[in-house]
Formats: structure tokens, sequence, C-alpha cells
């Protein structure tokens, strides 16, 4: 890129390194980043460091956040002896925008994996164990519906059962809308065990 | 955005603000950057202001460089003699990455268009016959093949003629590879008037 001069190169490579955003799409930013107002660049900037660098784990649900509690922790209007875990923050918020659950969450950052040397340990499980010495009604398992979400899932069932506290895991299915003709063999099957009458 | 903490939905939102990048997307790379080292976040962030607030016009060909002359210009083993007006610095990059081009350019940092009220005045034009004064063989129009770029091309050409500088426009016709079943007739009727012997 010796046609543009080195700060111009310098931000097309940064941009660059990011996920999903290949050579193209950063010069593009990177010139779309060169018209803007400096403040507005400057609030861009500041916004990437600062959120870097206060993040951190709830100390509740482990969810990323940049306060001691996130902001579910903290509402009283929740219901916190309900407990969905998910695998991360993403799948968090995929919740959360349903607008439906009022429970709280426990983040386990990652499934177990024995194919990627992930174990039991490398969660935060034991942190989840302990969150179940409060009064806890329900603990949901919202893990995806992959080979390690699925073992995640198991491994957790078993852990908790003998506590006696109730543990669900969400229904997998036909997704709505689908297609069947479309839809995978081993998703169709789980769907026929699955179904409820109506 | 509650379900985030509001350091972590200021850095998305202003991530969606950039241009190409969705929600979706904007919530992939804020976890991306949450998850990078610090320093390598503070190179990002600083890549970012420093090519903004140091961006300018190169004082020859007006491509956007961070010092007095691009390296382009700058360079003394590049032919001189030969300008090619190109619309943006990314038509300019474009042309780079062929590799074989050894002149220099002329960005006009956009195109006329009597429908935007976009008139000669408005781009970089009274530049290029300054530069034009100093000794120059010819004059190559790249600006894009869209009616704004023809009409832009028609004009600096008519304008350039009296001066007896040789001015020349890049070919339009069937793109290399390109399936003659899918290409509009414009183009195709361009290839046929601009066929040559074989």
């Amino acid at each position: 890129m010796d046609y543009y001069s080195s700060q111009i190169s310098k931000l097309i490579q940064e941009l660059s390194s990011l996920p999903g955003i290949g050579a193209k799409s950063a010069q593009r930013l990177a010139f779309h980043i060169l018209n803007m107002p400096v403040e507005q660049v400057e609030e861009l900037s500041s916004a990437i460091v600062d959120a870097r660098k206060n993040v951190r784990y709830c100390k509740e649900c482990f969810t990323l956040t940049d306060d001691e509690l996130c902001p579910i922790c903290k509402d009283a209007g929740r219901n916190h002896k309900t407990i969905m875990v998910v695998e991360d923050t993403r799948d968090l918020a995929a919740y959360e925008k349903t607008g439906k659950y009022d429970g709280v969450y426990h983040v386990l950052h990652g499934a177990i994996s024995p194919m990627l040397g992930i174990g039991p340990a490398d969660i935060k499980l034991k942190e989840l164990m302990q969150r179940l010495q409060k009064d806890v009604d329900e603990v949901i398992i919202a893990t995806n519906s992959s080979l390690e979400g699925e073992t995640t899932a198991m491994y957790i069932s078993k852990l908790i059962k003998p506590t006696g506290i109730k543990v669900t895991r969400i229904a997998s299915g036909v997704p709505v809308g689908g297609d069947l003709e479309y839809i995978d063999e081993v998703t169709l099957l789980r769907a026929l065990e699955g179904r409820t009458e109506i």
C-alpha cells in the first residue's frame, strides 16, 4: 500500500485486522473516517479505548460490564431466583432482545469441549455452583445446541440435580418460519421428540 | 441496549454508525475489541485519530495524504509528464494496484453532477489546469464510466484541448472474464465502438 501515505496505510491495516473486515471494507471504512468531523473521530476512538479499559466481569453473573454489577444483576425488579445459563454475553443479549425473560443470567464464557481441550474448570461453572447456595428456584440451561453446548448442558444438569434445584433446557426444534424441507434431520427428530399437545 | 453496560453500549453504537456495519456486526466487533490486548486496542484507537488529524491533500495531486506531498508525487522515478485524472483517492489506489502505471495522478474529489448541484468549481479542476502549465505530455481521464464521470471527462477534454496537450480516456468495454449475456447494452455498444484490429 505504498500509494497511501503511512498513516492512512496504518489505519487501513489496523481496520482490516478486525474480524469480518476485508481489505476493501477496511479501505472504505478508512476513507469514511478520514471524512468524519474530528470530534466524532475522537469520540469513536475513546469509546474503543474506554470500553476496553473498563470492561470486566459482573461479580454476580460474569457477563462483560464496566461496573461491579451488570445492569441486570443490579435490577431489583428482576427475578433473581431464576438463572439462565448461557455461553457468552452475546447469547444473553439475544434473550434480552425478546423482552420476555425476567430472570437473571449466568455467563459461562465458553462450553466444555474435549476436542479443544476446554474442561469444566475452564468455564465459569464453579462460580455457578456457588451462586446456587443462595435461594434459587430454577436453572434454565440455554447453551447452544451444538455438540459442545449439549455436552455442557448435560454436565451442568448432572451437577445440579443432587441439590434439588429444578434444571430445565430450552427447547430444540424447527425455527419459527422455517421450511421443513431445508431443516437438517437432527433438528427434525428433536422437534418430533419435543412435540406437545395442542 | 440496556442489557449492556453503558460503555459497551456506547462502543456498539459508535461502531454501528460506520458504513456497512449493521447492529450484528457492530456487536461482534465490539466483543472482539473487548477481548483484544489493551496495547492493540490503543494502537487501533490512535491509528484512527492520528490518520484523521493529519490527513490533508497532497499539494500537487490532491490525493489524501499525511504529508505535504504524497508518496507518488515525491517519487522521482515516476513519469511526471503523464497525469491520470481520477475522481477520488480510492480510484488512484485501484490503478496503483495494477502496478503498471508509472505516471502521476490528479484527484478531482468528485465529478460534475448537475443533478446534485456539483459544478466544475466544486472539484479540483482549476488546480488541474494550473498543473498543466508545467511540462505535461498527456492527460489520461480515468473518471468513472457513470453519467457524471462521462460528463466530467467531456468537460475536461474540451478545457484541455486548446492547450495542445494530448488528452485520452480509458477504454469502456466488456470486463475481462465478463459473460456477454449479463452485460448491459450500453457497455456492449461501447465495446463494439471501441473494437480494435487483432
